[in-house]
């Protein structure tokens, strides 16, 4: 049960979401910017940073949510999303995303654990500096995302199929709601 | 040396704002909203839990900037900050505001930690579903801040005057550039 009064039978983030909007627009607007916004990075590779970070944060609504949203934007689909999230060092991924990955998982504990090294070795692969900040600002981002969801204890379904619906809610009209 | 080519000498957060402006607008607006916003909780008892989760998560530059934009807005001024962050137990403050940074210790770990328990608590110090989902949501945000900040390894300033001119500059004119 929630912790406190939100809108009932409303899954995850939404529920908080509804219940203050006025901290909902610039929340959502910032997931529209990373995940969506102009990028080198596709879609999917961003939602599976996320999906990755919020898996670390075992934040279940969020990383179901947004597995299925990268599954839906990536070529290989969940499966690739489960193996990153089993292990990144095998996973049928490019090299730079692997580098990428390595980075938002320093930043799921702590800023400071990010390395010159790890840094460096993004960048070998060809990230460049745009690529790396948002990588970082994903990671941290999700870090608010997880720790708001749970936080408010928000009610989440179990029902992988409702997940899918939302995927193609997502691809088809973005976090904002105009 | 910060990770990646942020504009030169600025201080902290406001370098990675200069590089990335469309994911700074987001989250100007979002700081403006929990942090200054129309609210039962003071601007002052808003930063001072914004300041003391930074300096949980070790961030020297947010946890010196809001505590001086807490210390600014707080009766009892620096002091009372100090002592928030050393001992909230004992610190000379509200019950009501005791119990709500009890919640945003929790959520700087993570919020599955947030127990029924701690909310009554709050609740039974008087505090609000709104009061108690705001402090829920600054504990994430900046988790989010913190880890952006040494994510990217910005410049952290040791000056305590420059905090305070920054502080001047953020009572007065707010988090939102126009």
């Amino acid at each position: 049960m929630p912790h406190i009064e939100l809108p009932e039978g409303v899954p995850g983030i939404g529920s908080g979401f509804m219940f203050r909007p006025e901290t909902a627009k610039p929340m959502r607007e910032l997931a529209e910017v990373l995940l969506r916004g102009d990028n080198t990075l596709s879609r999917g590779e961003r939602e599976l940073i996320a999906a990755y970070v919020s898996n670390l944060n075992d934040c279940m609504f969020c990383q179901a949510s947004h597995s299925s949203f990268a599954a839906l934007q990536l070529a290989g689909g969940m499966s690739v999303v489960e193996q990153v999230k089993r292990d990144p060092a095998s996973a049928p991924i490019s090299d730079k995303l692997r580098a990428l990955l390595a980075i938002a998982a320093s930043v799921q504990q702590s800023g400071k654990l990010v390395t010159p090294e790890d840094v460096e070795a993004a960048r070998a692969e060809g990230a460049t500096d745009v690529e790396i900040h948002d990588t970082v600002l994903i990671a941290a981002a999700f870090s608010m995302f997880n720790r708001y969801v749970d936080g408010l204890a928000t009610f989440t379904p179990t029902d992988p199929e409702l997940y899918d619906e939302m995927a193609v809610e997502i691809v088809e009209n973005g976090y904002v709601r105009r």
